[in-house]
């Protein structure tokens, strides 16, 4: 008998992923929520969490755990709107790739309601329920930015959840510190992608492509929507990343122009090694 | 009866799995050659080839085929220096990631030896045979340069042994093209994974990267001497794929400081379209 409900507001690519893999946690009941009828139907048909609904309200409302899986601004309109739905003493949490924003927006709750923010670090270049999977989240790091009124239970609870889905670990920190570091892991590397795909040689280069740039450029079919506010909803901390690689890209460029194999095989050095060093101390980061 | 043989010069990760991979290639013995004994017995032990030695000149005395597997700079210097040990009537290739400087160094050959320059494009971060992987080459392009006056039953030879290396097709081209090509969608990807590694982030980012960083930065654990003289082997080409990037990642850094969310949006659209578009017509790329 589940007596604990988890609901998931927006069954897209990440949230579908997520009923999926929260099915069996515990004695929760995995409750999906979207706004298509047809999305509903598909959930039900392939058992995408335990019950789909239409009726966000209602599920809010009897939900212990929501995990808010929906774009940024739909996030902060959302808590809005919704800010007297949800169950008193339930955790609220979201799964986007920007904290500070949702952190402030998250200020509109009720106090007897916690909010935790979670970047589960997972994804793929496909947006829709079809793409949903089970084991997304494998292996991924699950990074949390409690609020420092936050409950140590509400914690745990995320860091129980983070294990049934597979996580690496999980990692607290704040919702600065998360922009920052993001801007550099993740939100450089999609503007790096779609950058790459800019060049004209994109279409003649088919046949002639590798590993490393399929490695590279994979992001760049990105959700449009999704990734225009990622990226202004942490324009500052992007901004500098981006400074920092067109210089590091500008060193390279001019070394190489000049023919100065000397001076480029010690930059290859000083950078490879970096590599390596930031690799240790295990091959984890290669799977 | 295995009556003919293929030289594999240079037992590293690509010669080393060349030399697993074209095992019980039609009637061809698989000799390896390495400068170390250490290497010849590594091969012994672990069967990479049918055999394993350290008298080059033998080897491609009696070889129906040679690769050679070592470094650019190293082509050059060994079919100057063994021009004259290739078996008459032999087919002589290489593996390396420039053709234009391959194929010109190649003209020291006699005429009674055909060469056709060979990229196949696989490899990882590693170096070494201990590395070496028989299926390092499935799936990957194949790509090849031969010469004007290179014989049609060496090029359907390569085509071959492409087939059997597991190898997604064969592409055939003239050096100048593969040249520019390669700067593009190879040698780029390195200088951006190890201008992304120069960031001093690097080291403070573990816990919080994804996917698209591991993708992005993999391959920044390159092989130092190797990349050097594949970067300067083709300045001038990879030069301007650099000068053409770093044009289009500043237009993104000016929209996302500017906080142009539309304007930013419009590009992404215009990007994203062209990786789709690029990927047709099947998800191959995405293995």
């Amino acid at each position: 008998m589940k007596d604990k409900t988890v609901a998931i507001v927006g069954l897209g690519l990440i949230g579908g992923s997520l009923a999926l893999a929260l099915k069996g946690f515990e004695d929760y009941k995995v409750v999906g929520v979207a706004r298509r009828q047809a999305t509903v139907e598909y959930a039900l048909r392939h058992a995408v969490g335990d019950e789909a609904t239409l009726d966000v309200t209602a599920a809010i409302r009897q939900a212990d755990v929501t995990f808010l899986c929906i774009n940024p601004e739909d996030i902060v309109t959302f808590l809005s709107q919704h800010r007297d739905d949800f169950k008193p003493g339930s955790l609220v949490t979201d799964v986007c790739g920007i904290k500070g924003a949702i952190m402030e927006a998250s200020k509109v709750l009720p106090r007897t309601v916690d909010f935790i923010g979670s970047h589960p670090m997972a994804g793929t270049e496909f947006s829709g329920i079809e793409h949903a999977l089970k084991d997304m989240f494998r292996g991924a790091h699950y990074i949390i930015t409690p609020r420092e009124d936050s409950r140590p239970e509400n914690v745990e609870l995320l860091e129980r959840m983070a294990v049934h889905l597979g996580c690496r670990d999980v990692v607290s920190t704040t919702p600065a510190r998360h922009d920052a570091i993001i801007a550099y892991t993740s939100q450089m590397m999609h503007v790096i992608a779609v950058s790459v795909c800019d060049d004209e040689s994109l279409f003649t280069c088919k046949g002639y492509e590798g590993s490393s740039f399929r490695g590279c450029t994979r992001v760049a079919a990105l959700d449009v929507a999704l990734w225009t506010q990622l990226f202004s909803g942490n324009g500052p901390a992007l901004t500098a990343c981006l400074d920092t690689l067109l210089e590091h890209l500008k060193a390279y460029r001019d070394v190489i122009a000049a023919g100065d194999e000397a001076a480029l095989e010690r930059m290859l050095t000083h950078s490879s090694e970096r590599k390596r060093q930031m690799d240790l101390p295990g091959p984890d980061l290669l799977s």
